[in-house]
């Protein structure tokens, strides 16, 4: 029975609460803020592989884009690209910018919270 | 004057309703159709970089992910990131995928209709 505190639902994801994210989210791991609010935190990514790299997470406990776009109340996913743009104004992108989700282990999903990679480089010439 | 009907609202960006993704919206260019709603189109990408490439658009005339979750209403909102989602059911591949927007010419974004790359492959290990 112990693993179920893990669920938040039924139907969803195991969300684990150790994840690197819900440690940054809770203050556990510090972090290099971009952008904050009730919604969102936006921080630079670690280990970045672009000129700009910035990660924007909901702070509520998401899997992923699938979970998200599932589970999340409409206004809670609103706020969510909100933050985003408000990030991207922040870092002065507007017109130069890639926004990434990889979902699945498959995929590349290395954290288990849902997060929007912000991406600018130049070498980003191809609409793919 | 004439450029005027050309812009949906004094802060966006122009909106050219002739971009290939206006034409295959309105019929006049053919798609190959994988989802389509009342607020979304999914169709395969024409020129495919990964085993899967998937494109979906809103139905609404906007550039990008920027004017999108500036300016479209909340539900449109909601609607098209849960038509992106069935569109990823439909694929079979909620594991298994990636979501890519780019968004200016700098970032590589080749038409002015708001678009979201659902991709998958076997070479997509990194998340980034």
């Amino acid at each position: 029975m112990m693993n179920l505190v893990y669920y938040r639902k039924k139907e969803g994801k195991m969300y684990d609460k150790n994840n690197v994210f819900a440690k940054i989210l809770r203050g556990e791991i510090p972090n290099k803020t971009v952008y904050s609010d009730d919604n969102v935190l936006a921080f630079y990514d670690v280990a970045p592989r672009a000129k700009v790299h910035v990660l924007v997470i909901p702070r509520g406990e998401y899997t992923d884009i699938f979970d998200f776009t599932q589970n999340a109340p409409a206004d809670a996913q609103v706020a969510f690209w909100c933050g985003v743009r408000k990030t991207v104004e922040k870092l002065g992108l507007r017109d130069n910018f890639r926004t990434v989700a990889n979902t699945g282990r498959g995929a590349g999903q290395s954290v288990m919270h849902f997060h929007i990679h912000i991406m600018s480089d130049e070498r980003f010439t191809e609409d793919f």
